[in-house]
């Protein structure tokens, strides 16, 4: 099995103001390809230890992979780090050059002249196209390794990932690790663990191993074997036991979220959802828009902050807040069931809730959310107490969760996703 | 100036499905108390490796952090590596032992057998009391450094930190390092690097950084110096000067976003706003209820996605939608403007684009946004050419800070933010 070492360089790293994600996506994604991580190092913005690191990485592992460092600005030094470590010299790649200056055209903008640096690579290096910024990639041979440099810029460097350095690094001859991640919503990381105990002894294959993340528990299973079609079969039958243990918790796969699970739903059955929002602030409308395709099945959504605009745009009457409070079951129940009329759709959600810091009083404290689901027979409502320790964005975005798995589950339960597939 | 590496001990943070945040938290606090990171390393859980780098970082910095690998299971190793690098035998650490005893018993549990590893400590070392968990911390001295080892688990860490780690790195002789953070939008990183580049050099104290996310360019500014006030006094004089140089692209330090920058101004100024938004589904809307307190001035929210919803919610006629197509500028006027008049709001926010994937056309390709902001005067329109190679989520994150950034400089504008100070 091949290693690799991961360098990721900027200031902003070491200082501790930029959290590095880089390097657990770069680690996750080669060991995919059968390439195992053994070590990230992450060095300030300065030529001697970014050099230092280089050449120390290339004598230990097979590939190198350094993000960062590659910006126009005077601190940015991974280039020369390079040259350094190479003992070449920097030349200008002119292909790279009329990349970065068709890049500022087709924005109407001027090249900068400091842009030109991004374009300068080390003699015997090869630079890698970025479509998606200035700054080129630069591959080339050190001691015994493969030495890639990208964008720290997460969108620049995955999408180079993908198109340049995956298929070079991935081998044949390693075998084959595959993996394959479930996701559940509304069961304890502690309660998946013990129905699934057996499954994550340490010494099976696959693994199986959990992941708690804002209230979505992973399921990862990682499968080594020689062939694709191996790997694929014992994923298949670990992912079918673990399905028949944990049931309808489980909303999806890899990138699948508790919105795409509901609107890909609703847009294979032709049905129709809108929204009203009071302490979500547009957010639930903003998740179930995220999903692309969401307008054939997303027609309109309100935000209603103020309590006229409750009853102005969602005809919820003035005495039923005066009398409950604007966070109450009933003002819950009357926008979701209002909003499904107004708005003529199958599906409505509602929610309103106190999403703090401030606005909790000891009988409604912070964290005190109700969630309304109006369907073509009935509108339920669910009270949610996310407690007063929670920051303003956890709570919105466990409502959210709330209100969408809510809806999910009412689809699931009108016809089950497997009934669906026969 | 003391110098602090730090390493990151697991398998799940080398092989990437844990991202190791305890580093960047670390560093941030280091800093504080005048301690600079000049490395992170992370390591799996294998002896040898994690011995070396023990010893290497040992060599090299004031102060070695180590977190992770001192659980009760057989793959932690950092025990017996630090045992290694200290060529110093483990032994029973009694007063360890008890607290996890008692740990245990207090939680109305047994003691497994396994954790009894916990706590053994090399000789010559001491424990660190961990008064959230069962494993304590261990500090001691090695070659020219103090090594600290704490638990990976981010709440006991830092408690141990804050207790324990933190007194024993603040000097008083090593001088203070304070930083403060500029944020920016509307203007490259390049033409902010040239604007200000005789600031970034190098040899410069303050030093002064710059980095992007997402269209926010940020400028750091890191002063080192013998009191309080002298560090104030360098960063404040360089903060005016890149004010002076940038203007009114500086929306905020430190934790601001252009939401904050434009609700906050809103609500002292006691205006309010009112969204009407299409592409971005609701995220407008997201952000701006972000903001605590942001109920002062956000009054209501349309997430007009269907055309028919423009006509009902919106009074834009039909006519006007087919005449010119829902992305048009005047479709994006009238939402803004009958937005504003219907919620009663001081201004109202209008977007209507194409995110993408799908929707485009050569006409109006995916990156297409139209961006309205209607004042108390007038409606102000602007063409967004995104590109078509964002994804979605980018194409609605652009469309939105496009959006609240239009809304700051307006209020800007009609009251600048110096004119308010005086």
């Amino acid at each position: 099995m091949k290693l690799a070492h991961l360098i990721s360089i900027g200031n902003e790293l070491t200082g501790g103001q930029t959290v590095d994600t880089n390097s657990a996506w770069l680690a996750k994604h080669l060991s995919a390809v059968g390439v195992r991580c053994t070590r990230h190092v992450t060095i300030p913005d300065e030529l001697e230890p970014i050099r230092d690191a280089m050449l120390s990485a290339s004598q230990d592992a097979d590939f190198v992979i350094v993000t960062g460092g590659l910006g126009p600005t005077p601190d940015d030094l991974t280039r020369e780090a390079l040259a350094a470590a190479m003992s070449a010299p920097l030349e200008l790649h002119a292909d790279s050059l009329a990349h970065i200056d068709t890049y500022f055209r087709m924005r109407h903008r001027t090249m900068h002249s400091a842009n030109r640096q991004q374009a300068m690579i080390p003699r015997g290096a090869q630079a890698i196209p970025n479509p998606h910024g200035t700054a080129p990639g630069i591959r080339t041979k050190l001691h015994r390794a493969e030495i890639f440099i990208m964008p720290g810029v997460p969108y620049e460097m995955k999408a180079m990932f993908e198109a340049a350095v995956r298929p070079a690094v991935a081998s044949s001859d390693a075998g084959i690790v595959e993996e394959r991640v479930l996701r559940t919503f509304g069961m304890s990381e502690s309660e998946v663990g013990e129905r699934i105990a057996d499954l994550m002894r340490r010494d099976r294959n696959p693994t199986v191993g959990t992941s708690a993340a804002e209230l979505i528990i992973s399921i990862r299973i990682v499968a080594h074997g020689q062939t694709p079609g191996d790997v694929r079969r014992m994923i298949d039958a670990d992912a079918v036991e673990i399905r028949n243990r944990l049931g309808d918790v489980i909303f999806g796969e890899a990138d699948d979220t508790l919105a795409t699970a509901a609107v890909n739903t609703m847009i294979n059955r032709n049905l129709t959802l809108s929204t009203a929002e009071s302490c979500t602030g547009g957010l639930i409308a903003k998740r179930v828009t995220d999903v692309s395709g969401s307008s054939a099945c997303f027609v309109q959504g309100f935000v209603t902050y103020a309590n006229e605009a409750k009853t102005r745009l969602l005809e919820v009457p003035g005495e039923l807040i005066a009398a409950n409070g604007a966070v109450s079951p009933q003002v819950a129940d009357a926008m979701a069931t209002n909003c499904r009329r107004i708005s003529g759709t199958d599906f409505a959600i509602g929610v309103t809730g106190i999403a703090g810091p401030t606005g909790g009083t000891s009988d409604k404290p912070v964290g005190l959310v109700h969630v309304a689901l109006a369907t073509p027979t009935t509108t339920i409502v669910k009270e949610l107490h996310l407690g007063d320790n929670l920051r303003r964005d956890q709570v919105r975005d466990r409502s959210a969760k709330a209100a969408l798995n809510l809806l999910r589950l009412e689809l699931h339960r009108a016809a089950p996703s497997h009934a669906m597939r026969s």
